[in-house]
């Protein structure tokens, strides 16, 4: 195992200044070694994941650079984006600075644990099963995963392309707010959602403690938009939500790494290659069934989300678990995640995770759904709730 | 991919002086990375191997130390020795001497590697499917895969305990019996088998060029032991042989090496880490078969192989193939390799793989298979080989 707790990939030094004149100018930002650096190898989080040395910025970096920011580093991510924890076998795990003996959350670990210790004012990150919202939650960030299709994911190594979205942290509402604007390139400041549900499903996989201590965020929430009505986000539960993304996502995941694994039979951790495997087994009768779920899940998610309707729900259902773990006590750790995460790769709404409180001093996220499409909506939320929250 | 071909463990000088006065003075060898030489990690091919450094050599290597070998050197092996073709990629593909753009055959690679090239007089190995054999036949040398449990396997890194074995490279018959004396040690100089049984199943598994460049030293064993009869090894196929040490072999590596990969998550060849999660799916009905075979063919061996009779077949179905294969052109080749490899894990018989003719320049080998405690028999058959094939 590698001990190494930097949230930079090993031997990359990079930078690279923004345009001189944009909105994001006095920012530094870092980027996951997933998105393309042109001159730089996109180093995917695994030693033998070798494609030629990119010539082009991906479409997330080269905006965020015309927009003035200034590109500091690339960051260690899970392999191949596999991975929920942001435990890397090859490159170590990053600190995560608000609770230095656990994970950092995964898989865009780095750019999280960047952002967390000030290294730099944002990151960028992907975000197919949870990876942005997963590490914001435990890093104590305000992170994004913007509807699916939104943005233009050129120059991103995908993993599960029906899932794979592009997010951002940021340590503060309003830089995260600027972020979003270039990025989101929506006409500003956009309308706050008009009412407010809770998951009370999701709040019921989270921990006591977590439900404690995100009441005072919710309430926060309740100050802004008026009192939330309880709602069930997944009718046919989260457990079957999560099935079904577990089924559609590695299949894809698959189809994505096959060719790959193949020809370079490339060195891995064992638990990413045996996940991989196992996708490879998935039955095509299961990937039916979960193709036909996810219609329903879709049909809920507008349902439920319709006129600016937002809902709110625990991130993660508990805060960051310590390091080092053995497989088989991450495997329930890892199931109580996928519920609550499931809904964003399986439906494409839209997610915001706000730092909303504590457990024994380890952060935890609040989170703020909108339909697809309702990104802008969020992010102005978000900002409406730092106001009210930590005045 | 690592692109060392270097055979010896990289970082790991070793020099250990054999006694001064035993019948093996003289001779230097080196020893495969399973075998515990005290004072230095066991490596077993994989970078999170770690286990406490030995206090101990195994028995092994203590009996070559006392009977005046040198230790040179810890040879590379395939990861926990779970491979036939010897490429490792953390430490890379060790060298055929004989035929340099092929594999060397694993697992026992390293090993092999550093007889054939001249580097050492002899090498110590371990096979459980093939390991010795198929390196002895890819690089042109003497290598025996002993009577199952026949040797002290004390100190040395357990695959599967109930196939487990020990052996041994040479580059010529009068090494290989000077060794095989130290260590079955057996009054000498033990008979020779009375007679010639030849497996037509197996010779009709292997390629045409193969048979035929294997035809002269068919030859050479009937000027020695009398005219060879046609029998079938395996009554029921070789193929259900194979498929059921495949059952075997594979479902106890996982009872071997679970709790590591449960406990570590070690990094993995993607193929090693897959076979591993495909053994630990076996079916409790299947292992049940997979015993009973093997009964059928432990029965068959001993009806076969009595009154020290002696079967020759090829070792390998072709010569080394090439370095760096894809997973999916390696399956076929692993395919048949098993055929031909089965009967040693399954039956416990003892096998010596000589020298014996060459495809295109690649060596290729033929073996010969005596009844478990035989051992010495085929010894003496190879120094009565060498001797007529290569007076």
């Amino acid at each position: 195992m590698v001990l190494n707790t930097s949230p930079l990939v090993p031997g990359t030094a990079v930078r690279i200044e923004g345009a001189a004149d944009g909105p994001l100018r006095g920012l530094d930002f870092a980027a996951k070694d997933l998105f393309d650096v042109a001159g730089y190898p996109t180093g995917g989080g695994n030693p033998d994941w070798s494609q030629p040395v990119p010539t082009r910025h991906a479409w997330l970096v080269q905006t965020l650079l015309d927009a003035g920011a200034t590109l500091i580093g690339k960051t260690v991510t899970d392999e191949v984006s596999l991975g929920i924890l942001g435990e890397n076998a090859f490159y170590g795990t990053p600190l995560n600075p608000r609770a230095p003996d656990c994970v950092p959350g995964g898989s865009s670990s780095g750019s999280a644990s960047m952002v967390a210790s000030g290294d730099a004012h944002f990151a960028i990150g992907t975000d197919t099963g949870g990876s942005v919202r997963v590490p914001a939650s435990f890093c104590g960030l305000y992170g994004i995963r913007p509807t699916h299709g939104r943005l233009d994911l050129s120059g991103m190594m995908p993993q599960a392309p029906r899932s794979d979205t592009a997010g951002w942290f940021a340590r503060d509402a309003r830089t995260f707010s600027r972020v979003s604007g270039a990025l989101l390139n929506e006409p500003q400041p956009p309308a706050l959602p008009h009412r407010l549900v809770k998951a009370v499903d999701a709040f019921g996989i989270a921990d006591d403690a977590v439900v404690a201590a995100l009441a005072p965020a919710v309430a926060a929430l309740e100050r802004v938009l008026g009192t939330a009505v309880d709602v069930e986000l997944a009718s046919g539960g989260l457990s079957t939500w999560a099935r079904a993304q577990r089924t559609l996502q590695p299949w894809e995941g698959w189809l994505t790494f096959k060719d790959w694994l193949d020809r370079d039979n490339p060195r891995m951790a064992y638990s990413v290659a045996r996940n991989l495997a196992l996708a490879s087994m998935i039955p095509e009768a299961e990937r039916q069934w979960a193709e036909m779920l996810r219609l329903d899940a879709r049909a809920r998610v507008r349902h439920l989300l319709e006129e600016a309707t937002v809902l709110c729900m625990p991130t993660t259902p508990f805060p960051a678990p310590s390091k080092g773990l053995s497989i088989s006590a991450q495997t329930p750790l890892r199931n109580r995640i996928a519920c609550l995460c499931s809904p964003g790769g399986l439906t494409g709404l839209c997610q915001v995770s706000l730092p909303a409180g504590e457990v024994d001093g380890r952060p935890v996220g609040l989170s703020i759904v909108g339909a697809p499409g309702n990104d802008a909506r969020l992010v102005a939320l978000a900002a409406a709730f730092e106001e009210e929250f930590r005045p």
